[in-house]
Formats: structure tokens, sequence, C-alpha cells
């Protein structure tokens, strides 16, 4: 039968994601993918979560097997609560603040759910991280983007384009301001306590809300954490947006959502005809883990090793890129990620199937722009080759800038 | 902040479950609650999936781990397609044909963002299952209901309407027929092949997708096992959705959609935005599970312990009720519930007030009228009270019956 008439314009609009598509080309043998944003599995606490898994299952099975609350696992909720207080001095929450979701990609779902009408507008990076795209774009798709600057959000820009919504009258279609602030993905960069503070400022002049995602957070490799928005702003103000999946375990689909009460009620609600509730059996799984286990002590060699491929990769980019003029690159502070900007003239998406042939694979900038714009930048991830990989991979990313660089006279 | 105005219309119209908010009073100490539909936990093979999550997680890690692809585990997918197979004689599946849901409610959820758009039809059975009522309400609300009877849906009242429909030209919004065809969840009847082969000429005639919801299909208690409609129509004309709730364990969260490879990609293109993909780790626990194990002989004492308990009930029912004149109930042949209609003027919401003195629980019809009609009749499930509970629980029924209808003048 002929599908096409019957799928919603929703239905219609789907596409395939870009990193995905691209992503196919890198499992060819003998290719090296910064690609992908996954931790290294290496550093998954297998022999640990194995004992826990099996202990829970035997002994809690009339919890772990069956069906949970919405909300999920009380126990979980406790340990996150402590985390956060422990780790960022975030202080009285209590369970109603907090809700868990399958993978923090459904947080931003549900929020998109609850806020975004079809002529309602967000602000967000440029670049924009993927997966919030997708979610917000399910439900509308207007996007007001403020640039990255090495230490985050142009507030400059933001404070702008906030005055002028204000004056055509359009403030109040702005529902939130959507935030990466550490160790941003696609960007690299770490939003300073400045800005943290300028853009609270901002969402309490025009009464906006802000969605703080913050996966990478833990992932530090130097400096002094910077507060958290959340932590910052007024009680109510921020929604932190959580995820176990790179500190833990992806394959465990756990986000967690914190805020005001009222807030984390409407997620639950949102979620209840989502997917009526996450697995029991991998909450209680990750509770009994951070129950046991220091986490901090647990990820230090994680941080360590992430740390070492950044390093490793920062050297061969020093060795092979800086005599490429106009050629440019951020020095993450943490994360899994760095972003390279070429000069001006490149197009990474263009390039891409220059750097296919030689068997290295990037995220081309454009996959990151709300509007599928040509970039000359690229998203590279560090975390999952080994260090000669890394270096091989740059050396034969140079090869293809070259190649496409001096193919458009551009070098 | 005063969050109302940041919210969207779908934010706005967020309701707790009817479901929900009644069941909070069964936890009361000495209380009988019929309400739930969820599996006995000691049905769980918790020793088998102790062992094998332990394994998985030892041995598989980097798979298990880690972030899965959107379409879900291949290992599952091909034990599914030979479960198919072997208790349904579905034949020529592939891979492509099957992805996993978050439990089955996300493939609602997901079918209602393919096909609804807000001014969509969608044809569903009366009384309506509440799960995929709450997610096709997240995009639209024009619902055309069709009674039940004890062989199914009413196939008269479904061509009558489908006609009128056609007559006024609004066919083409009708984007597909929602059916339950085992052991109906609330209305425990089970669709005769005769009306099945109807639905199908009918979805036929007027091109219309069925979306075929069978979570219960293996917990037949007697009887013949009647074909799905997946299998009677000409393929690609049937979605079919099933879980693992019901004969594994709901706390592992899977759901399965099965169909054309077209619409299965539609879903996971849906399913990329919404949670990026299920959990690896209980999707490769179920896979091994049902390749160590046959999971007929695995659910044979699940089914006697729960057609056992549905004889206590039906007994029960017999002793109890048999003096109440127009009161009527289903006899299961499967599944979980059975359906009680009392005599005309009786409320079952109303009456809920007078149960829950009387420490007994069920879900009142009025939860699974699309338009929250008052209604006679309420779903009682029989599989989690121990036997001699259902007794009493049946016995506390008639003492709340019988003081509702007095005093309401009904008996």
């Amino acid at each position: 039968m002929n599908y096409e008439e019957k799928y919603s314009d929703l239905g219609k609009s789907l596409r395939s994601s870009l990193i995905r598509e691209l992503l196919k080309y890198a499992s060819v043998p003998n290719s090296i993918s910064f690609g992908g944003g996954v931790p290294d599995p290496e550093t998954f606490p297998r022999r640990e979560l194995s004992q826990i898994a099996s202990e829970v299952i035997e002994k809690e099975y009339n919890y772990v097997l069956q069906y949970s609350t919405t909300e999920g696992d009380p126990e979980l909720a406790k340990q996150m609560i402590s985390l956060l207080d422990n780790l960022y001095g975030i202080k009285d929450l209590d369970v109603d603040n907090v809700m868990f979701t399958t993978g923090s990609q459904q947080a931003l779902e549900l929020a998109s759910k609850i806020f975004l009408d079809e002529n309602s507008i967000a602000i967000v990076e440029d670049p924009f991280y993927l997966g919030a795209a997708s979610a917000f774009r399910m439900r509308m798709s207007k996007f007001i983007t403020i640039p990255l600057e090495e230490d985050g959000m142009n507030v400059d820009i933001l404070e702008r384009k906030l005055k002028e919504l204000d004056n055509k009258g359009l403030i109040k279609k702005v529902k939130f301001i959507y935030v990466i602030p550490n160790f941003h993905n696609p960007g690299a960069v770490t939003l300073s306590l400045e800005k943290r503070r300028k853009i609270i400022e901002l969402a309490e002049k025009y009464d906006l809300l802000i969605l703080e995602d913050d996966p990478y957070g833990l992932l530090r490799f130097e400096g002094e954490h910077i507060p958290s928005l959340f932590k910052l702003a007024e009680r109510g103000r921020v929604i932190l947006l959580n995820t176990f999946s790179k500190i833990l375990s992806p394959g465990l689909r756990i986000g967690a959502v914190i805020g005001d009460k009222e807030i984390v009620r409407k997620f639950v609600l949102a979620k209840q005809g989502t997917d009526l509730c996450s697995s029991a059996l991998t909450q209680r799984i990750a509770a009994r883990y951070l129950e046991r286990y220091d986490l901090i002590q647990q990820i230090t060699p994680t941080i360590k090793l992430y740390k070492s491929k950044k390093d490793t990769m920062m050297k061969a980019f020093d060795e092979y890129f800086s005599d490429i003029k106009g050629m440019k690159w951020v020095k993450p502070k943490g994360g899994l990620f760095t972003w390279v900007t070429l000069p001006e003239g490149f197009d990474t998406m263009e390039m891409f199937e220059i750097a296919k042939k030689k068997l290295v694979f990037y995220i081309p900038g454009q996959a990151f722009t709300p509007d599928d714009r040509p970039s000359s930048s690229m998203r590279m991830s560090f975390c999952l080759p080994p260090h000669e990989k890394i270096i091989e991979g740059v050396k034969r990313l140079k090869e293809a800038i070259l190649e496409y660089g001096k193919s458009k006279g551009l070098i």
C-alpha cells in the first residue's frame, strides 16, 4: 500500500540524522573515526555492574523486573540528590525534584512536548547540539541561534536578540534558553562564570526558563568546576538535565531531570503517555552502584584516559596543522570533543568525500546548524581511538585538508 | 516563577491518568486490589535472568553497556522473528521488519507521531485501552469508537461508520483502526476469526492501516490460537505491536514493532529524536534468554497460575453476583482481565467511594471512554491477588454494589 498519504506532517518530515548516515562509513576496516561521541567501553565498570545486576535481579526481582513508577527509582533519586550536593553543592532537593528518563534524549523530547507549540521560539547555541535539535524540531522550528565564543555563548548577541524579540512583541513566544555549559557538544567550549550570571540575569529580566544540559560536567581535565546555572539562579528558573551515559554507561539509558516540583510533575505526566516508565532494572543497578562505590574515585581513570587522548590529539594538531593559515581549534578542558575550524572557504561536508577515501571520519559542522548551512568547522571526538590511531588519523585529515584546499584554490 | 504561560497547549492539557490516581489508594494495608494490570512478580524467571545479566555484562560489555542502534538489538530481532514463525506461523520477516521500543507504550506514541495530525481520525474500540488513548491524545482527539461485543469489535457498526466517513469525504482523515485482538484490555474479549477477516476487508476497501496491539496473545487459558490480523492480511496492511512485559518482565521495558520495512524505518526515525535507543542491556538479556530457554515451556506455569486465579474469580462471581439482576461479566479465555458490567443506572466511578471504604479496588469503566463518560462497567484483574483474597475481594465488592445500588434505588 501507499503509505505516503497516511503519514502525519511530522511523519513526512522525519529525516535520518546526518551523523547517523555519515557514521555508517566509519565501520570500514582500517578507518579511523573521530565522529562518534560514545564513551570508550573499557571505561565501563563491567565487573561491578555485572555483580550488582545479578544481585538485584535475584534479591529485588519484585522491584527490578516489574513496572516502575513513571518518576523512576526513588533509591536512585536519593543517590542523585546526594551526588548533586557532594559534587556541586546543590542543596535542598528532594525526590519530587527529580525524575529519570530513558536517556537524556528523552528529557529533551519531553521538554519539547511540555513547552513548545508550533509558533514557539527557543534560544539555542550555534553550533547546536543535534539531539536537542531533533527533539525540538518535532514540535516547532523557530530557533534563535547565539554563536559560541571561547568562553561560551556570546551574551551580547543574546541580550540584543532578546531585546529585539521584546520590541517586536515576541518575547512571550520564547520558552527557554537551551545551554550546554560544560565542554559543549559540539563546540567543546565551557561557559564562564561571568556569562552564566549574565544569562541568568537576562532570563530573569525577560522571565525565561533556562534548560541546562550537563552530560559532561564531571569529565573535567583541568581547572576548577564552575557552578551550574541551576545552583547560581533563583530556584525554579533552571531545569537541569543530567545523564549517567558518560560517567557510568549509556547502555543503561538513564537521564535525569532536576527542577521545581511543579515542572518535574509536568515531565512525569508527559512521560506517562510517552513510554510509561524507564527500566526499573537499569535504574536500580545504577542506584546500588552509586551506593557502593565512590563515583569520583571510579571515574578518575576515565578522566585520565580521555585527558591523555585529548593531549595526544592536541599535540598532533600542533604538529600537523600549525602551518595551515587560518585554521583553529578548541583546546577542551574536559568532555569528549574538540571543534576544529578550517580556513575560510572550506566546506567540511564537501571535504567529507575526500576524507572518506582516506578513511578518516569526523562530523561536518553543517550537522549542527539549525538551517543545514555549509560550515568550515567539524566536530572531532578523541575518546575512542587509541593514541597511535589519533596521530595517524590527524595525519590523514591533514592530507584531506590539503587535497581539498588545493582543489578549491584555498591553500 | 509562573510556569503556566510557559507551557505549550499540550503541556497545559496533560492530566494524570485516572488509573494512577485511583491506584494510590490500593496500597492501604488490608486492601484488595483488582485494579492494576501488572504481572505477578513470582512468575518472573529471576534465576535465569540474574545469571544471564551477569554474563552479558561481563562478556558482552562493549555491546550491552554502550549505546545501541535505534532499531535495537539484532540478536533479539532474530529471536523475535523465530518466535513469530514458531508460535504464529508468521514467515518471511527479516531484521528490517522489526524495531524494539521502550515498552509498547512507546510504540503507540511513535505511531501517534508518524500518523496523526491534529485533524486526523483514529478508529478505536470502546472500551478504549488507556495507554493508547494517552499516546494518541498527545497529537489529536478525534476518535471514532466501535463497541466491543463478546467476539470483539462490532463490525457492522464499523462498516456503517466507515461508510458515513466516506460519504462525508472524511475517509482520508482516517489513519488506522486500532485493535487489541486477544484478551482485550480492558474489555477481556477476543476477536473472532470471522471478524478479523471482516476488519481486514474493510481496511482494504477504504485503504486503512490496522494497528494490531497484542500484548496478551500468548497468555491463552483455553481454546485454539486465532491467527493474527498481521498474518491474515496482505503484507503491509497491518502493523503488529508486541511486548515482552507480560511474558517475560515489564522491568526490561521491551516492546516491538513488526511491519513493512518502510513503516519500520519511519518508526526508527521517530524514535531517534524521542529517546535515541532503548537499553542494549535489557534487550540482550531478553535475546540470550530466548536463545537458551523454550519460552512456551517457561510460561506454562504462569498461564496455569493466571488461569486458576481466573477460575477462582469466576467461581466467586457465580456465587456472589448471580442474584444481582442485570449484572454480567466476561469469561476471559486468556490474559489478565475481566470486564464486569453492573445493572443499568450504576456508575462505577461514583461507587468507587464506597468500594474504597470497603478496601476493594477496581478501575471504573469511565477511565476507558475517550470522552470521560460515566460507565456501569469496570475492569478487574485477577492476576495479582492470591486466591483467598480474590474471594474476599469479590465479597467486599458485592457489599459495595448492594450499598450503592440501594442508596440509588437501583436494587
